[in-house]
This record gives C-alpha cells, sequence and structure tokens, in this order.
C-alpha cells in the first residue's frame, strides 16, 4: 500500500480521485469537498496559476525585502491619512455603534472623554450612540490597533516608513497592563494613563526617536526571534533592545517627575514592542496590497464581532463572526461564560512571518500552549502549510535557523482547511473587568473561502 | 555482539577487564588507564563514595539554592576583605610579576596609572616590577575578574549576598568593549575609561542600585537562558533584562553630561551583565566550598600564565600551564602566533550551570561554533558528562526546559577525560592590542588529575 501523497502539483488528479474510497491514509479531500471551493481551486491552481504565482512571488518580495524604520511619534490627526474630525479609529473591518461589542464600546467611551468631547463615559455613551462620534477601521487608515484599542485623534502613533513600498503605516503606542482601556476598560485609571500617553509618554517618545535617529524595527523584531520572542504574544526581548537603544536619550528628556513616570512606564511593559511591530507589519501589506492578481492575503483583523479578511489588490473585506478564544487559560475566577470574541488588528504580525510562525522559537509561548517546544513547533508548522514562503530575516534556532513561514495563500487556507491561528488575550466580554485570560483563536474558515471564491473566474 | 556501557556503577569491574582486549566499542579505559588515577578513582569511587556523595550532595544544594542578591556598587578599598594598599587583585592562581603574561602586565600598568600611584605606565612597570605595589589573587579575596583585568582599590565592584550561604561577593563593573584594559590595553584611553567607571559609572549604579533595591541575579540569569544567553560568552539578554529594571533609576541621576556619557556606555555594553553574574557564581563557591569531604571543584581560574583548580574544603591551588585558546576565530590580520594564553576567573560560571553548561540554548554561541544547535547542543552534553547534579533554575527551551548541567567534580572529569571547555575571547599575546579573536580553551587535565590525587587516603 502506498501513501497518497496530496501535494498542490497533484490536485486534479486528486479532485479527480475524491469520490474513491482511501482506506488508511490520512487523506481529506481538498477544501473538504466542498464543490465551488473545490471549482475554484481548480481554477486558481490551473492555468491561471502561472500569472498568480508570479503576482505572489511579488507580494512575498514586498513583505520579505521592505525595511520599515521607525521615524517618528505624532499624534493621530498630525498624520494618520483621512481622519475625519470626532472619528475613533478601532480594529478589525467597519463597524456600526449597535453591533460593537462591550468592551469595545467601553474602551470608545473611554477614549471619548480622554478627547475632552465628553466630560464622563454617559456623555461619550450618548455621543457615541447618537452617531456624533464617527467610527472608521483604522485598516483603512494605514492603521493598525491592538485589542479593543480605540483611537482618538490626539492620541500618539508610531510613524513607520518603508521607503521601497513607498508606505507609511501607523500604530498607537503601547498602554500598557493593568486598568487599561484597550483591554476594555473605562475607569477613571484608563482615562487617566490615555492622557499620560498623550502629555508626557508621546513627547518624550518624540524626542527619543529624533534623538537616536531612524530605528530599523525588524532588525530589532529578528533579533527578538533569535532571543525568544514570537513578537506579538512575547515581546520581552525585542522590547528591551529597543529600551536599550533608547537609553542615551533618556538624560535629555526633561528633568522632572513626569519623565520618572515614563521610565516606569516603559520599565513595566514588556509588550512595549507589540504596536510598534504591528505597525512595521502594516506598512509591509500596505506595499503588498497595491499588487494585482494575487492570491495573498494582506489583512486578518477583528473587531469582537466580526472577523474581517482582505486579499492584495482588492480593498474588499470578507467578514464572518469573530471567533471565541480557544484552548484558553483563565484568571482565577473566570471562565468561558465571560469570554468576549476574538478581538484586534494584532493579526496583521501572523502576515509577515511574526507571531504563529514564529511560535516555534518562543519557549515563553510554549509555556502557555501546553509546555514543550514540540506544542510550540506544530503551531509554525500548521503555518507553514498555508504559507507561499519563508522569511528571509525572521531565523528559528530550534529549527535550524529555518525562515519562519511568510505569506498566506487563501488557496492553501482554503485547500487544508487549515486558518491561521492567533495566540490572543481575552476580554470580559460585558462587565468591564479588563482582560480575564489569554488561548488561541482560529480563523473562521467562512471568510477565507469567500475571499478565494471571488477570485475565480465568471 | 553488545555494547559495553561504562557506568559508574561498573566501574570496578571495567578496571578489571581494562586489560581485554575491546573491539569496535567506543569505549576507553577510565582515565586513559592512567594507574594513579585508576587507584584513586578506585578509592574515590569506593567505600568512601557513601560520604563523598553526601557531600557533593551538599554541595550541589549550595550552588543549585543559594540566592545571590545585587546589594551595592562600592570601591573595592570600601568591602572586598584583606585587600591591602597598593595591592591590585588579578585573576587565577597567584603569580609574581616575572610570570605575568604581557595582556596582564600592560593592565596592570594601567590600573597602577588609574590609581594615581604612577604618572605613566613607565613608572608604573617600575613600581610593578619592584615589588611596591603588590599583587593578589582575586579569588583568594572572595572577587573574580573577568580576562585580563587587574583590580585597583578605587575601582567599583558589584556586591552579592548570598544570606543561604552567609557569603559576600565581588567583581568589577565591565569595562565595555573597545580600548580598554581588561583586553591587555594599556592606551591613555583605557586608563581614561578606569577614571570613567570609578568616577562616573560607579557612584550612578550605587544610586541605581539603592533605588531598585537588591536585585536577584540569577533570576535575571534564568530568564537570559530562556532568551538565548549562555550567560558567560553572551550576556545579552540579562543585560537588557537587568538595564530595564534600572529604567525608572535613570531619570533621578545627575542631570549632566556625564550621565548621558553613563547612559552611552550602558547602552553600548552588552555584556554588562557578565561580571555581575561572575560575582553571583562567586557566592554561591565561596559557600560551596566550605563543604568538607567532597570531590567538586569550586575554583577554575587562569591567569594567563598558570590554570589553577580548587576543589570544596581545601585552599590549595592544583595548577597547570595555561593551555591556548583552540577552535579559535581572529579578527582579520591575526592568527594563532598573536594569541595569548587562556585568562580570566569567568569560568566560575561554569561551576554553577551557566556558559558552557548553558551552551545548548543560545543561538549566538552556537553560531560562533560551527553554526548549528546541534555543534552548541555538544558543548552542553559533554559538561553533563562530568557534572553531578543538573540547575534547577537553569532551564534550557531547546533541551524541553531540562537543567543546565551542575557542579564539576573532580572524579568524573579525570574518569572521562574530559576537562571543562569554556568559551573565551584572546587577547594579543604581546603587543598591547586587545582582543584579536575568541574560541575555545580547553582546561588542563593535568590540573584536575592532581586535585583528584590530593584526595586518595594515604
Amino acid at each position: 500500500m502506498s501513501v497518497v501523497n496530496l501535494g498542490l502539483s497533484v490536485l486534479g488528479e486528486a479532485v479527480a480521485a475524491q469520490g474513491t474510497a482511501v482506506v488508511q491514509v490520512d487523506w481529506r479531500p481538498p477544501a473538504g469537498g466542498d464543490a465551488p471551493a473545490v471549482r475554484a481551486l481548480t481554477d486558481l491552481y490551473g492555468l491561471r496559476s502561472v500569472d498568480i504565482d508570479q503576482a505572489n512571488a511579488e507580494v512575498l518580495r514586498r513583505l520579505d525585502t521592505g525595511v520599515p524604520m521607525l521615524v517618528d511619534v505624532r499624534a493621530a490627526a498630525d498624520v494618520v491619512p483621512g481622519l475625519g474630525d470626532r472619528t475613533l479609529l478601532h480594529p478589525g473591518p467597519p463597524i456600526a455603534w449597535d453591533d460593537v461589542c462591550d468592551p469595545l464600546r467601553r474602551s470608545m467611551r473611554a477614549a471619548v472623554v480622554a478627547e475632552g468631547w465628553a466630560p464622563d463615559v454617559d456623555e461619550a455613551d450618548t455621543l457615541l450612540s447618537t452617531g456624533r462620534v464617527a467610527l472608521a477601521a483604522a485598516n483603512e487608515h494605514s492603521t493598525v490597533v491592538p485589542m479593543a484599542t480605540a483611537l482618538g485623534p490626539s492620541m500618539p502613533v508610531w510613524v513607520v516608513e518603508n521607503a521601497a513600498g513607498g508606505t507609511r503605516a501607523f500604530a498607537p503606542i503601547g498602554q500598557g497592563s493593568g486598568d487599561v482601556a484597550w483591554m476594555g476598560r473605562e475607569s477613571p485609571a484608563a482615562i487617566v494613563r490615555l492622557g499620560f500617553l498623550r502629555d508626557i509618554a508621546g513627547p518624550r517618545l518624540a524626542r527619543i526617536v529624533a534623538r537616536i535617529g531612524p530605528v530599523d524595527v525588524f532588525a530589532l523584531a529578528a533579533q527578538g526571534v533569535q532571543m525568544g520572542d514570537d513578537v506579538h504574544m512575547r515581546t520581552q526581548a525585542s522590547t528591551n533592545l529597543l529600551i536599550r537603544s533608547m537609553l542615551p536619550a533618556i538624560p535629555t528628556l526633561p528633568d522632572d517627575a513626569a519623565t520618572v513616570a515614563f521610565c516606569e512606564y516603559l520599565s513595566a511593559n514588556h509588550l512595549f514592542f507589540l504596536t510598534l511591530a504591528m505597525a512595521g507589519a502594516k506598512s509591509l501589506t500596505l506595499a503588498a496590497e497595491q499588487v494585482e492578481g494575487s492570491t495573498m492575503v494582506t489583512t486578518m483583523a477583528r473587531n469582537g464581532t466580526t472577523y474581517g479578511v482582505r486579499l492584495a489588490g482588492s480593498d474588499r473585506w470578507f467578514r464572518a463572526p469573530a471567533p471565541p478564544v480557544e484552548d484558553a487559560l483563565f484568571h482565577p475566577g473566570y471562565g468561558p461564560a465571560d469570554a468576549g470574541l476574538d478581538i484586534g488588528d494584532s493579526a496583521v504580525l501572523e502576515l509577515v512571518g511574526l507571531g504563529g510562525p514564529a511560535t516555534a522559537g518562543s519557549p515563553a509561548v510554549a509555556a502557555f500552549l501546553g509546555g514543550s517546544m514540540a506544542d510550540a513547533a506544530r503551531v509554525t508548522e500548521a503555518m507553514r502549510r498555508i504559507c507561499a514562503g519563508e522569511s528571509s530575516r525572521f531565523k528559528l534556532p530550534t529549527m535550524d535557523f529555518r525562515g519562519t513561514p511568510l505569506g498566506v495563500d487563501v488557496r492553501r487556507v482554503v485547500e487544508t482547511g487549515v486558518t491561521p491561528k492567533v495566540n490572543t488575550g481575552i476580554l470580559h466580554a460585558h462587565a468591564g473587568l479588563g482582560q480575564v485570560g489569554a488561548g488561541v483563536a482560529t480563523a473562521p474558515a467562512a471568510a477565507f473561502r469567500d475571499a478565494l471564491l471571488s477570485l475565480q473566474a465568471d
């Protein structure tokens, strides 16, 4: 008995053979035998594949070789393109207030108060529910925001330039941990923290960046991967590398209590690098999405209600309900009934070879996934099945310095039924209690299937 | 044909059988068939082994569970016990000026000038060669110094306390890279750097440590091991963790150009953690060496001329000529003819589960050893053959979180012929050009053999 080795080159035969009973072989029909999907795959792996593969190679090149440079820290209003007055940017695909989930509503109310548009969260709710504060998807403004972040125009953002791609991308500087709005909190402390970011952290980071010069974001991330970061759930090493490079500028800041508070914020925030990495990733996907005729995914983003996918060459969103976060570990006293759905734009990292693709090298994430490095390696291997290439800059020591899987091809996702997994936090679903756990969110297959079908020849 | 499985429990039989021809089996007689050594091993693995194993277990416990805490940074003269006037501490076993190697002489002359005992290095040479500056082995004063460091009494040292062991140990704060005395330089810049450490870095570090409180040195080292440090050749991650913990104290330092220079020194010095780890290790070996009747090694130190070993329960040095540094990579333009011999006290790290024992987890060291993680794993496995236990705090992700080998047993060293390997720098042998390469130094077997024989019953 020989094993059926289902590969892309034999897909045609496999499709033809799918009625045949196959025994004792770990084989499933492509796309689970879903006839429209199989037709689309046959089309997209068929004669058109020459052009598609060429377009995909160009997408890969842009994702792999672009060099995101941190050049500035500015208020969002000063730099984010097309940001209207009284507008909040939010994660995931566009959404109306009525559909916004509880933690994101709280974050939005906190942002409205921090912007000075309302004196308290009750008034903020009125403004939001009556449309007097507009909502816009961050991803449609060259911006990505983590978890339940609502980004107001006064908030400081990383400004990252990708010269090769001619793109600029933005992400808010991190809010830190604890009682913070991006975790779905609208407490006085969470609102104060937003003011701290605007008035104290932002201006100081701007001075630091001006002094230490453009920072090669992914050079730091690449070192971080060598040091156990997946650069998504874990950014300890890259954060520390960034902070050490900032150190000579610290004594040039104002000699006041605010600077001490700023240093305490930096020192306590081991996810500080997260949003910078996200801005770097977005600057690459912005370049990638200009390529026509590709099957590569350039956006995966969730707003806590809806999961949205976009492909290169198109600004169309393919949506499915946001999934729950599974394989979850909860803080004491909480459980699945408390868990909000998957939320945030951070999955942009999974599109550039970080996060899930880099999990095999991260002992800290392994500890979370089951404990052994083999558990971690499985996440990377799953991503390898649906990625079109390998990173030439993010190398996994535990896989003898092989590159992380890079570039999600929607054909492979639908063919294998493997959708990207994202390690993420869990917010309280309705009580505004912030983070209550963490787990693994599996992207919904339906969004990728719809994206695939849209590419089929008429 | 069955394979001879030479283990400790069958040593007696193996010795009896050593005249028998053994073919196609990877077996060598213990101690290479060296008759006095075999007799000593037979004695020390025989009836006496019950007491020895108990003593060794106590040594292991002290090495594994002591908690070195950084409590202060002070001038050596203020804290190092028994440090005489006009005395320089040096690495390795005690040595007379006439026998001091060239790079260490240069470092000593630089230290004499920095201490203000002589106006220039020529005068310093006169003071040293006429005995008007005394030399003392740092290890005999609860101190360890890296490479060719000469430590004068005004120099700042880390003060590390191991409360469980009732010990305090010291090591100089790192000089950084480049034109520096610990690499065998006596240039004006190297002397200026010593003054910078005394006048600027030391006092600022003292203020920082006073503010951030006692620092658990090996908690940082343990995180560093998870992040690719061997915490000897590579201390990037632990350095960054330490610096991030120091960050809130930086704005409380004097608001002057010297503080900027201090921050630049911190930011550029990725080996900053090295000497702190050494002081931590020494605080543990000081506790271990109080145990009587053990076969455990508590000192391995080299002065560039002589390699010295000491065992628990004794202050006797067992000496052999310092070995060359092999498997070397040289800076362009240099080669073996330029290479000084193995030097420094940093091998104390190899006695507490860091450095060589932790190599399997360090991609950066792997890159240096041949490139693959398998190359790195071999170093750890070699140490496992001669170590009596495993660290419960230093865990290797690449070996499924197994502890690093801990505690070198001189019986195993002589039995296997495997001596500790130390990854180390190479200094120019005679021209004062500083570091010219790096490589692996293999400890000389003769020193361990003599140590073993000294334990034999009369």
